[in-house]
């Protein structure tokens, strides 16, 4: 799989592929078979696979070999060189619970940020052989249905919006407020999408994403897609996305200024 | 695509590809494309793509070519024969919004009604290539992990369970009350994911699907292949699901016993 008819001038795009070829071979034989679960929190639930920390161990294991002066940031395993020019920025399942209940919209993440901008990223969805990349200039898909550029869809209006978050119990105090009024006057919304959700808008089959208490890991690989394709990702304050926190991603940005202005209320 | 390594001794299952093939064919070219959504319902959002109507056209020209003397029960077109002794029930996209949305969880349900028991199915997602069959006995999955014969798992307690439902907002009045506390003492609940749960409860991967409101053609060909796999699926008061309404279906029938249970003060 290349990157296909979309050709980015960034230096480390094709790097991406070998990533996603390391990731999803220590991560494949281990879903939907049975494995054991390993709880990361004594209270709670957060499901952790060992696919997860293998995922991780292969790119970063390909990383030092090929860019041992880059930087590391992942989910499962400890910073290396944060003040690289270049760090890598990795989350080997986003959707864990997804992953554990055989659904496949669970992605492996993989991010780059250039002092300290989100500049490269992609998502791999290996049980579907698809793979959604971007450098923020451009985007592209590759997949079932063959290589293909990703363009945003316009949508200016709350009332002609499709919606996607994790789900809305992520959001806390006048958090949730906010979102159950938007999510009032929007068209659709969806839940459980993960890191997917971001494609579909990237795709244009979906408006915007609102999400909150998001790790860099779950959102720097994301941005250049969704830029590439004409989108706008931010924290609620209308900030850089690229420490993660309170999202919103949005395929249109006339509708980024609606959904900022209906979220400050909980910024 | 074959049924892989399990035979069915049900007549009819090689006539579930067909059909299969041929939805998949009127529906894929219409899935991630811009398309005109028609409003079924004058109030309210409810998604009806060409691709819906024309998966079951194709199906249903199928049907009549090969057993005039079928019966037809579907989703977008008036019923035909329903007094014969096989009637298909059929819905070409279970999960339009997903559909619409671009996410891969959507599925055509192609079930067979024999004597009104329903006694073989499929659930077909085309754009990963996978299928889920059962005919009651045993049931069988094909699609990028290769053929192989699908079991529930073990799971007897409530705080063990993984459960799905569409989306609780389907619940009314006292029947929210009673997933709501169910959702509470389990390990893990899950949203959205419409037909693609059950076939997670067959291949053991989830333990429980609860719902309410469905029509016949939402769960028929689901029942042969949660049987199939040894689960259980009934209406929340234990009977027969051939006809819709409150759905209960688990893999391990002493976790429906539970839930039949926790169920039956609003069922």
């Amino acid at each position: 799989m290349s990157a296909g008819p979309v050709s980015s001038s960034n230096l480390f795009a094709p790097f991406l592929d070998r990533l996603a070829e390391a990731a999803s071979g220590a991560i494949m034989p281990h879903f939907r078979q049975g494995f054991a679960i390993d709880n990361k929190w004594k209270a709670g639930f957060d499901p952790v696979t060992i696919a997860d920390k293998n995922g991780e161990t292969a790119m970063r294991a390909l990383i030092n070999e090929t860019y041992p002066d880059h930087g590391i940031l992942g989910e499962e395993h400890g910073p290396e060189n944060l003040d690289a020019e270049h760090v890598w920025v990795l989350d080997p399942i986003d959707g864990t619970r997804a992953f554990i209940t055989g659904l496949p919209t669970w992605g492996t993440l993989i991010g780059l940020r250039t002092n300290g901008v989100p500049s490269l990223g992609m998502m791999v969805q290996p049980y579907i052989g698809e793979r959604f990349g971007g450098d923020g200039k451009t985007a592209w898909y590759d997949g079932p249905l063959g290589a293909r550029q990703l363009k945003t869809r316009p949508c200016e209006k709350l009332e002609d919006a499709t919606i996607f978050t994790t789900t809305p119990a992520l959001f806390k105090n006048g958090e949730r407020q906010a979102f159950d009024q938007i999510e009032a006057a929007v068209q659709l919304s969806r839940y459980g999408t993960d890191c997917y959700a971001y494609c579909m808008v990237a795709a244009g089959h979906g408006d915007a994403v609102i999400e909150s208490g998001l790790q860099a890991y779950d959102i720097v690989a994301l941005v250049p897609i969704i830029e590439g394709a004409g989108g706008v990702v931010t924290t609620w304050t209308g900030g850089s996305p690229a420490d993660g926190g309170q999202i919103v991603a949005s395929g249109d940005p006339r509708l980024h200024e609606i959904l900022l202005r209906d979220l400050a209320k909980a910024a």
